[in-house]
């Protein structure tokens, strides 16, 4: 296969199979690097050539972020452009679907600025609006990665980005003959973990690994899903590529114990390293790590649920993603290697009649509201997932990074 | 001088000398292609650091639009974006300083699409919204390049990006030890130019050369700037660096005659070469070209003011432009090389009183007003220019591309 062909491909399959693009939709693409170009340019084409009325491209360029962070009054950090609120808003009421990009060059720009800082650098009132207009799921959207010459250097040490191609090609089923039927086959296991997990109606699910010893509570109303979503009108999507988890969403309220993160997590810019966090009542009290403790606890402290639990997410050790034996240094990936939990925003879907709940009720109800939401990794083989029944019965559900609930 | 001191004095003195962002002002970047992104990242620094309250880059990608051009529907073609009208209007009531960049790495990369479609592509909505609330000249705004390996190779055939460097420094004076005072002293001299002309009050001048001669009616409140502009709230910039042209608003109703381009013409990825056009009544009712004359049409095609003239400029061979020998396929350099005109919109300044007008009575009162404003070069050693006065009689300005009006 060809470069050339590889990328359109891969541009068709994200149009067509993962954002599921209708004809006369909108098409809304968001760089996270000026790196990512040849992808951008391959989604507007494979967009307009499958009937998107627009495509809009937006390049971000994290250096621009970096002089605000280390010049900028302080509440500049936090402020929101009006143009960006609107934005968001036209793109909800539109039902436009977004094709968000990741894979960083240079995972570690920010790594030399103040921490604290770091964390706190958000546009609070364009998220929380997002967080509004979108609740009911207007958008169909979705997350993919471009392979380039820095983030292949921060995994492998040097720019290969042939062999991260081949990783990537891998863990998106790219490497398939078929790869739409793959995907459909993917999407039908993950959703019978989910439908599993929803029969059993568990109080909490708990983890116990070196390090880690954590009860996270449930909801009465969680609901695990996987392999896929749907808008409001009625369209499927696949809304992270690649994607291995089944997730619900947890009781915010009911988090205790302590785990150790099992991958390094890039975080805006930093680094984070060893990270390990204790909870009490549903609230992260304690934060170490050897690299970005700092980053965590700035974004932690951005408001009331940034430092409750927002997601927990079951996946094995027979993910495609791990199957590559690579550490990504990139979440859309290393989420999709093992089990990860994630602190602030929980997303509305995944608690029953959760998208009709205005965001200020939510942590009323015990599901999680925060303008964060950051995963990260607490699975592997050494780690037990057991179900937690009313009772207390423990089921298991991952040993020895495998499947075990039927 | 190293690469680094340049980049670092380039963007300090666009923020400080030639935008004049005040502290606190927002300062909005806006580049036309990708590859400027290292004085992008210059300029948000350096606005940063001289106290903006906040700076945004925003990235064209012209490879998108080439993608709508060749395939969207043809009611995209002209399509605006709200949220691009919100900015504009935000930019406008906050008073924003703006910096464009150009130096267009690709000016040949729409050659191939339909010129009539090339020529039309233009968001219609937003151009009359911003038309409208900038006429009273809320920003202080700057057009400055950027010297990349595609617009060098444009140039010499070859990517001699240093060569490049070497006569952009020298056209916008960053080869003087001291360039605020070498633009301080530029400044006064084409002031100088714009007084002797406005003391004149002519009603019109005439251009004549190898293929040309054309007559370009003035209006009695015509009025002749050059070498800087000043906000609604008094303060000065200069809009273009470099900058080597007094210019005027004309009567658009009162354009007689032919008029040959002495400069090719890099015009939306598509270069205009030997043009040619013919007015009647002010209007141009005939344009050849030896390529993208198509483009031309098109684009005058777009609202009754596009085929009408909207500016005439006067420029000499002393010129630090032309003192580089070099075309440099930008109209940003090469409009400083030569007396240009401009078809389409006029800018309200440079006419009595034109700042209260609102765009649709423009027309009427004799200035222009179109969603299009490209500028082409008529000038050169062997075109004449002349002032008529209202008795007729001719008084020199230019002779063998020499000032001499006194």
């Amino acid at each position: 296969m060809t470069d050339n062909g590889r990328l359109e491909r891969y541009a068709g399959l994200a149009v067509r199979s993962w954002v599921c693009m209708a004809e006369g939709q909108e098409l809304d693409i968001y760089a996270t690097s000026l790196a990512h170009y040849p992808l951008v340019r391959a989604l507007a084409r494979a967009g307009y050539a499958n009937g998107a009325r627009y495509v809009e491209a937006h390049y971000e360029d994290p250096h621009i972020r970096r002089s605000m962070i280390e010049l900028a009054p302080d509440e500049t950090l936090t402020w929101s452009a009006p143009w960006m609120i609107k934005r968001a808003e036209d793109r909800a009421a539109n039902k436009s679907a977004l094709i968000a990009i990741t894979g960083d060059p240079e995972p570690e720009l920010l790594a030399d600025l103040d921490g604290e800082r770091v964390g706190r650098a958000r546009p609070v009132e364009l998220i929380k609006r997002i967080g509004e207009v979108t609740s009911d799921q207007p958008n169909n959207w979705c997350v993919i990665s471009w392979p380039n010459e820095g983030w292949a250097t921060t995994i492998f040490g040097e720019p290969d980005v042939e062999r991260l191609w081949d990783a990537v090609a891998h863990a998106v089923r790219l490497d398939e003959p078929d790869p739409v039927a793959a995907w459909a086959e993917h999407s039908q296991k993950l959703g019978a973990r989910a439908s599993a997990l929803n029969e059993r109606h568990f109080d909490a699910v708990r983890f116990r690994g070196p390090g880690t010893d954590l009860t996270i509570g449930l909801l009465p109303g969680s609901e695990w899903a996987g392999g896929g979503d749907t808008t409001n009108w009625g369209q499927r999507f696949i809304a992270n590529v690649p994607t291995e988890e089944v997730f619900t969403t947890p009781d915010w309220r009911r988090t205790e114990g302590v785990v150790r993160s099992t991958r390094p997590l890039s975080l805006h810019g930093t680094m984070v390293r060893d990270l390990e966090v204790r909870f009490e009542g549903g609230r992260a009290v304690e934060v170490n790590a050897s690299t970005g403790a700092d980053v965590v606890r700035g974004e932690m402290a951005a408001d009331d649920g940034a430092a409750c639990l927002g997601e927990v997410a079951l996946v094995t050790g027979d993910s495609r993603v791990a199957d590559t034996g690579i550490t990504f240094f990139d979440t859309l990936f290393d989420e999709n290697v093992t089990c990860h939990i994630a602190y602030g925003f929980a997303y509305p879907d995944r608690v029953e009649g959760g998208r009709k709940v205005p965001p200020d009720d939510r942590r009323e109800q015990g599901f999680n509201y925060s303008v964060v939401h950051t995963d990260f990794m607490i699975g592997g083989p050494e780690v037990q997932v057991v179900g937690v029944t009313e009772d207390g019965e423990e089921i298991p559900i991952i040993q020895e990074d495998e499947w075990r609930l039927t």
